[in-house]
């Protein structure tokens, strides 16, 4: 990527911080636009395609085409066929996504709507990422989602696949 | 807070994700703004003062008002006098800025500006914020800033004062 300089304003349209030499700065830069980690989370959970993006996120398609091309372009995401899959570097994002989440549920009174389980154990994974159980960093492929008491009763297909647990980044459609 | 459907196109104003029930949506209403994992990143090493953040992030003064405001209204960070300060759910986030920094250094390029150092041990800390030498996960008090390869030599106040070590969340200006 070749950063330049721009409006650095709040509605700004670039995606580059370019006075900041920050690391966290470049990490911004690839999934710091709005939806870009909901889209990283859905793949997490094991959505591939795009019409299961768009239904599951709501979002419009113009926007969810922009932001999967940015994934790929970055090496977050990976197209195989038609599937978009995250890739070794997509799924290091793991402890991003489930700190944010984990950190809005302690200090956002948001209820759970996924539980995050670890198969082994059969044990919710603490805050960290951690199993209480084991004492283990679990990586999403030992993880299964349950439904929380915070989600909602959707009828889109990934919704409907989420009623019953299913393992991280198995795919909703196989 | 009140979420509103609003428009949720990528230029979209408003910071909510009316349809999405994850509390990673939630998380992101609050931390997901262009700019502010910036200026949390910043509170962690010890910015307080408007014109230091001002200066440091290089923003204008209207998008670092309303950051900091909505941090404020948020509990993420706490106004003493005229600090700026992370409350205890803002200190929470350390670990969302440092893998989210350290994820760009391994797959991004990124050459780090920062380096965090267990001060007990005097080693630096692994990706996932444990330190290798005791295997404790460091608490963001008990970390030390040193300047990285990838540092710019910029001469507004705050990097002058992290060309030296600093300890995490000690006031830039006493």
């Amino acid at each position: 990527m070749n950063p330049v300089a721009g409006n650095v304003g709040g509605m700004a349209l670039g995606k580059d911080y370019a006075a900041q030499d920050c690391s966290l700065a470049r990490a911004l830069e690839v999934v710091g636009e709005r939806w870009t980690l909901l889209i990283v989370r859905d793949a997490f959970y094991g959505v591939r395609r795009f019409s299961d993006f768009l239904a599951h996120l709501d979002i419009p398609r113009a926007v969810l085409s922009a932001r999967l091309a940015a994934l790929v372009g970055t090496g977050v995401l990976a197209k195989d066929g038609h599937d978009y899959v995250l890739t070794d570097m997509g799924k290091e994002l793991w402890p991003v996504v489930h700190t944010l989440a984990r950190w809005a549920e302690d200090h956002l009174s948001a209820e759970p709507s996924r539980v995050f389980v670890h198969t082994d154990c059969d044990t919710r994974i603490g805050p960290d990422g951690t199993c209480p159980d084991c004492g283990r960093h679990v990586p999403p492929e030992e993880l299964e989602i349950h439904a929380g008491p915070g989600v909602r009763r959707r009828t889109d297909p990934v919704s409907l696949v989420l009623r019953s647990p299913h393992r991280l980044l198995d795919p909703i459609r196989p």
